[in-house]
């Protein structure tokens, strides 16, 4: 079914975006790799800026690594982190510029313009914050419910996982099918007279 | 259609992703204020920290403010701003603060805490990214194409439409019906291999 105004079918539309939500608890089924794949075979497409993809993704899933992770979360995200079948990692890689010779072709000094920009690991954030954004969008596409998050030290995760890479930490994502309770109630949004306007 | 891994049907992963593409070209075709209106009524639902939903949209349509734009686009993105039947303005509101009692709501004392933050802007700018993203989606989503850019004037689009706001510009976007000549040669993606790891 699709509705006057969108392309998309209305069914889609419910699965990405109006009827999905932030999980707060999930099951025991596991997210295989082969969901991630195809998660990421779906969201790679989606544009940044000069073709950066400076998206990096650390699958958590065994009971070792994850202890390490829950450690550096903040109180009130150490139980759903404990209990998510997956959890990622998300990361902005500074070093994107090393594949723009294949990313980027048509400008081939891209790679040697970038090393010497001192604003690319902020360039870094932001595509990777963008690409985090179709993640988002990617997992519930898979018929999974994402559980975002901000509240962690990024710092001692970094030191935990990430020490010999020139990344940062942008979000830390639980994964999984939805469990009891999983929702609080939903928050409203802002009108489109409060975000939108014509000059 | 469906296959095996995601609940998504391959029409809407074309439409949205896989046979999306960034548009260089844009017919004369006109962006209604309801298509606008469905595109935020669809992603306006994506998750953002703490509900913050910093993203703001100027719409810039008429010949006038398109002029005012176009001079402060860098010269390889002149043309096609000057094309677009519509160009967003995508900024982030670093007073999204003042909306908290509102849209979130179980923490009355949000307003006052972010009020005092010193990382406000830059939260807010992080999380306008994440909502870009699903913005792109969401254009998509309507049947359209986006053509995202990062080169221009952020000070210069700042102070010709935003002096009295705190706003950031956070990328400029055309939005239209693709024209002729419309794609560049797709670039690669990254593989799974580059951008997944598991701890």
């Amino acid at each position: 079914m699709t509705d006057g105004t969108l392309a998309l079918d209305r069914a889609a539309q419910e699965l990405l975006f109006t009827e999905a939500r932030t999980a707060n608890t999930f099951t025991d089924e596991p997210v295989t790799d082969a969901q991630v794949a195809a998660i990421y075979d779906l969201v790679k497409w989606g544009p940044t800026a000069m073709n950066t993809q400076p998206l990096r993704l650390t699958l958590v899933r065994s009971p070792q690594a994850r202890e390490r992770l829950v450690a550096h979360m903040n109180e009130g995200n150490k139980a759903k982190t404990a209990a998510a079948p997956l959890t990622i990692i998300v990361t902005a890689d500074a070093d994107f510029h090393e594949h723009l010779p294949v990313t980027f072709p048509h400008k081939p000094d891209a790679r040697e313009v970038m090393a010497a920009n001192p604003g690319r690991a902020r360039m870094a954030h932001f595509n990777a914050a963008i690409q985090l954004g179709y993640l988002i969008v990617g997992i519930r596409a898979a018929g999974l419910a994402a559980g975002p998050m901000a509240g962690y030290d990024a710092e001692g995760i970094k030191k935990e996982f990430l020490a010999d890479d020139n990344r940062q930490v942008v979000a830390v994502v639980n994964v999984g099918r939805p469990g009891p309770d999983a929702w609080f109630d939903r928050n409203p949004r802002l009108s489109y007279d409060q975000v939108v306007t014509e000059i």
